[in-house]
């Protein structure tokens, strides 16, 4: 066995999609399967996504938020009740015609989300103002049969997620629960992944298709592009019509219901490691670390016992990973910082004597030497400092990659200087398909929730704005 | 709103498949779909396997496997690798042939189980000894699109599970994780589900498509339906040699490698309902119970106020659910038994009077007055002989239900009579074929691991019999 060295070849800053493939592949994140598009959640990003899972799933329980699991395979007639939802979702959607040696009489869709086939259990569950609110979720594996590129976590034809499904006898209720969703999702965002949402109310044009507005999360990524982050939608009773979901209310009149519908996807690892990485590789901020904390023995000829047994002492004491395997330090470094692990701690025969060990932090690659009857407590202090520290490096990054601009030149310019830009907006479509046309691409990501004070002129039209919103090139 | 009654009509004795499907859909543990054979996991149900997922997790965990996700879709080249495989599943196969308005170039199989997609990615991982054992595992939805007459839980197109897939160096590794599965899944079946399994070896004709042996639980249901339970496959080198899985061992030698696969499925919550479940509806083992405790506040006029005070500050103390919802007490206790609640304290005036509850537990229905100081013991006291009195329920229905048989005619009348049927088989397959012929489709469950010193005549040919064998009609 030769120590192949895995380390990464290209730099973020030069070549950022070579750089995001290989930090993938190399820290075996994940692999491209035999299916185009359709990528392998190797045990290291699952590992990070059950943890995701479990935060997400204490909060939505505590809310009174209950998981279901439903049918894979939505028939056809289903998909197609609700006439914008159906057109949204058509052309990538992946068709089971036979089963077994049998043609089916039916095509079935595999969902791409699961609206319809939830929302007709709903219509039957539903009878009276008593059975409100009905709220739903689901862990699961959705198929959306794209034809773009495919880049792993970031873009694919299978990912997972929660899908969560509500509804409300009142607007107010259902509005209530969207920006508490919202909210909870920032949470997540903040405080574990370590990163920097942008929060705002998605165009009609860019809204989820069924509901009646989408609030959504934004991320900006270091190659200039935006991506979608966890979001909430609002329903307003679309889908009760198209389904039928009427309930006798307190005064015993019929009433169609009010829904949400919201989400948080495996994506979200890829905005993870495209925003932490760097030119050595992953950065994982240590809440979200299927490994925080991982020792590095540094074995002598004739002085391997103390080591080892110091090693194994701290190990069970810190709840670290130990590396014991037959490889040399120097490769071991390697690979643990290439899989971003948050603190690795080096002990050699002189740390022994000294009654100390080496301690390197991932985000900044500082050393230090700690002594060992305080390691415990530094080692607390360090995996705070660096989650906060990530998560700084994150909200800069947004700042410092958002620019304002007045007019279509600016704009143009600033799109093409890979810029997060910050503008007005007349809320006309035409406006915003233009931007969309005159940017190559770029569109209108959201907008804020945090408005400004005074609106100035629509950076397309001139005429008098009327919001302030964000755009960028996005995934 | 009508309080209407949703008690189960029928007797469990009389008519066990009605009575079955009236406690799942009553209890809200499951509802039909709009897709033939796909069922709906409610929230009920959908907890009862959290809990199972979190054990089974928690115990595989700490054996040394790794949860991993990998696709959904398996080309059909895949799938066709090993022969015996694609034989066994490619008759139930939901296959995938469009992809938006595009016909696909390769119909793409919806995992019926998912050997063939993960072989191929194990075939490019692993390389060296160093690279074993590699023991993975899924947590994910299968289709197996069956004709036979579907049933909530036990027989249906889609259904959740794990599946285990392990890669050693040697078959003495391989064949001891085998029976530590096993052994596991023995652990949760008994301490958790309060099921009594027998353990064995299917016969060829019944083993898993692709294994060398396979190891089961057989779990006997109160209708005289055998059904598989949880089960560990050892593959020995086939998959390896279908999909070219080698490994240079230490001596520097090219080597296949040694699988497992192992499964529990969501069909075991069928098992569960079929077992433990009796005429006023389900009976839930208290370490698998979504709600272990219920508190029914008996509310009089003008004595509202002390009764639910003390209803709250239990329902806290003992980390209970409170039923304050606007039904009468009666139509609440029907409701709980229906759904299979362990305790059920009551409280009135009159109880807070004397400073005690009245408590009922499901299983045996009894009726008890405990001292309020004396409760949180009495409960978990009372909890723990729930689970063990299910659990000897379970024992004593498999045991009262097995009869020996000496030759044909004794086996077909056992059989008409809905028993378990332990008798002698030579190990050839014409007889093994002329049991399930003679008996109208009774078959060999398994060879159990526990085999008795003396082996008498095989039950059809009557020449010397090799194993005793379990034989029963089965789902």
């Amino acid at each position: 066995m030769t120590e192949e060295l895995k380390g990464i070849t290209v730099k973020k800053e030069e070549n950022f999609s070579e750089w995001y493939t290989q930090v993938i592949l190399k820290s075996e994140l994940a692999d491209y399967s035999a299916v185009s598009g359709c990528i392998i959640y190797r045990p290291y990003s699952y590992a990070i996504w059950e943890k995701i899972q479990q935060e997400v799933d204490k909060r939505i329980k505590k809310m009174g938020v209950k998981n279901t699991y439903f049918p894979l395979l939505i028939p056809e007639k289903l998909l197609t009740k609700e006439k914008e939802h159906v057109e949204g979702f058509a052309p990538e959607v992946a068709w089971v015609t036979h089963g077994g040696n049998s043609k089916l009489d039916e095509r079935l869709a595999i969902r791409p989300t699961s609206e319809a086939i939830m929302y007709d259990s709903y219509s039957k569950w539903i009878r009276s103002w008593r059975d409100l609110p009905l709220r739903l979720n689901q862990w699961n594996n959705v198929v959306r049969w794209e034809f773009k590129h495919p880049v792993p976590f970031l873009r694919g034809r299978e990912f997972l997620w929660n899908e969560g499904h509500t509804v409300f006898a009142t607007k107010e209720e259902a509005e209530k629960e969207c920006i508490d969703i919202l909210n909870m999702y920032t949470e997540v965002s903040k405080e574990l992944f370590a990163l920097y949402p942008s929060l705002g109310k998605k165009t009609e044009k860019e809204k989820f298709a069924g509901a009646e507005y989408s609030l959504s999360t934004e991320f900006f990524m270091p190659n200039g592009k935006a991506i979608q982050g966890p979001i909430a939608h609002h329903d307003g009773q679309k889908f009760a019509k198209a389904f039928n979901i009427q309930f006798l209310n307190k005064q015993g009149k019929k009433d169609y219901a009010w829904q949400n519908t919201w989400a948080i996807t495996t994506r979200q690892l890829g905005v993870l490691i495209a925003i932490h990485g760097d030119n050595k590789g992953l950065v994982l901020p240590p809440k979200l670390a299927p490994i925080p904390i991982v020792i590095v023995p540094i074995l002598i000829k004739d002085k391997e016992k103390p080591v080892i047994e110091k090693a194994k002492e701290l190990a069970k004491q810190l709840n670290a990973h130990l590396d014991d395997r037959d490889y040399s330090p120097g490769w071991k470094f390697n690979e643990w910082e290439l899989k971003g692990v948050p603190i690795r701690i080096e002990i050699g025969p002189k740390d022994i004597e000294k009654n100390q060990v080496t301690l390197v932090r991932r985000d900044t690659l500082k050393k230090e030497q700690v002594k060992e009857d305080k390691l415990k407590e530094h080692i607390e202090k360090t995996l705070e400092n660096i989650q906060t520290n990530l998560f700084k490096n994150s909200e800069n990054l947004l700042k410092k990659s958002t620019i304002k601009a007045k007019d279509t030149d600016e704009l143009i310019k600033a799109i093409k200087n890979k810029k997060l830009v910050k503008t007005f907006w007349c809320e006309k479509q035409d406006c915003e398909e233009l931007i969309k046309y005159k940017t190559s691409g770029a569109k209108i990501l959201h907008i804020p929730l945090k408005q400004p004070k005074s609106i100035g002129q629509c950076v397309y039209c001139k005429h008098p704005g009327k919001v302030e919103v964000l755009i960028a090139k996005s995934y």
